[in-house]
């Protein structure tokens, strides 16, 4: 089937969803994205999303391609003329086309602005049921990952390395630290039952599902310490997760081929993804 | 006037040059480029260009598109349809367009190929004659710089940093030593009149201009050190300059508003400047 796609104002099917070789999105990485999550036809943590793409936008100076009221509109369109009930919606806004200088353009040149869906199949998958193993790399990406660019060659890379090690996904380390996933925040859950994850900062992504499990973590009583972990810590560790928009809570069972805790998906982490999940869909729109 | 663009196998005005939203150049930035500048419609350094091209490539395990004579054919007719006497010929391979995912996408893949030309005015650029002031900023790009990416978004940044600063171009700082310039190498003179700029590493761009600039001082009996160098140094040296395809050898003339030696363009560096341009024009195709 093929998706209608919003590409500067016009919806469009995917082989005709194009846009300039000039856009400065693709000649030099100088765009942000958002991906949110759709269940049961709805958005989840939509507010959030946006609260971050406005942060992005004004950290990189980058023109606002309309109101947050305008952009929910087009998420609403696609989902309904994508028929998409399970999957999420990806929003890039890009500083626009012109002609190729480092420089940035001339004020009122428009930023661009592309939006797809895309659907998945179920929620319980297979990466959720039987957990994820992760292969640690070093972090080699830039200093500002608090910024969500579309700068994704490393991670991109850190996932090819991961699976040819007989891993699912990677996990990034800088001074024997991990900073969080290819495209997810990680966590390991301490042999005392306390989830540890690392502070906000430069150094990782602030994750709209990160600040939606640590409030549910509150909320139900589940210490959480913010602070980095060392690689070996997470080895040793009861339980171990990550959490992102597309994959909510998902277990770690292996970290570099060392189980964590029984090897199999934690208790702790399946009652925060259950517990997520809940409120997510209680507060979706 | 409208170009004439080269993109996956078409020859169009530039206002219909697009590429699909999916591309992964776009959404990942998962794509390498060349500059390749042009002088009375001749290519220099043409083959030193394929063979960084050919090095970013395999080090991303980046399918080709097509093979170096055929990408010259493409770089001779965009000059020709475009009467392109002076300037330069912009070259982007990506790993072509699939649906989004960090995972590279399936083999069979076809790589996304884009040329396009921009003209410019003079050889001898305000730019050129009067030198350029450069800010140093701190260097926060990712580790391998070696891999000419289309992720320069920072050198992007760092560029619109150094104008707030009332400078034309930054020189990027790690560690206090000198790494390079936004798009270009960086170089001091000594006192003694050597040469010294960076050696090579995952820390800079391995320029093509800097290996022809370094053989043409061997040839001249100019001594080079290929080593870091700091700022404070920089600021003391006798001369500076930068050197790139769109650049040449240009002088450096203030760092941080330190005039560096006379605060004029150094003789050494108009010198080296002359004997490069010789011998790409001697060696242009």
């Amino acid at each position: 089937m093929s998706r209608i796609v919003y590409v500067n104002g016009a919806y469009v099917p995917e082989a005709e969803a194009t846009i300039s070789v000039f856009d400065r999105g693709l000649l030099f990485a100088d765009g942000v994205y958002e991906v949110t999550a759709v269940i049961g036809g709805k958005l989840l943590d939509f507010a959030a999303h946006m609260a971050r793409l406005r942060r992005s936008l004004r950290e990189l100076a980058l023109p606002s391609p309309m109101e947050d009221d305008a952009i929910l509109a087009i998420h609403r369109e696609l989902v309904a003329r994508n028929a998409l009930d399970l999957g999420h919606v990806y929003l890039m806004v890009t500083r626009g086309a012109a002609d190729r200088d480092f420089a940035f353009p001339p004020e009122g040149t428009k930023p661009s602005l592309v939006l797809f869906t895309q659907a998945r199949a179920a929620i319980e998958t297979p990466e959720a049921t039987r957990g994820l193993k992760v292969a640690t790399v070093p972090d080699l990406r830039w200093a500002r990952r608090d910024i969500k660019t579309v700068q994704l060659l490393y991670p991109s890379m850190a996932k090819m390395e991961a699976r040819s090690r007989g891993a699912d996904d990677a996990w990034m380390v800088e001074d024997g630290f991990v900073t969080e996933g290819t495209s997810n925040n990680a966590y390991i859950v301490t042999q005392e039952g306390t989830i540890v994850t690392r502070s906000l900062s430069n150094a990782i992504l602030h994750g709209i599902t990160r600040a939606a499990v640590l409030r549910t973590a509150a909320e139900h009583g589940v210490r959480v310490e913010e602070r980095a972990f060392t690689v070996d810590e997470a080895k040793g560790a009861r339980e171990a997760f990550i959490t992102s928009a597309g994959a909510f809570v998902t277990p770690v069972v292996a970290i570099d081929d060392v189980p964590v805790g029984t090897g199999m998906p934690g208790e702790l982490t399946k009652r925060m993804r259950a517990n997520y999940l809940e409120e997510a869909l209680r507060t979706a729109i």
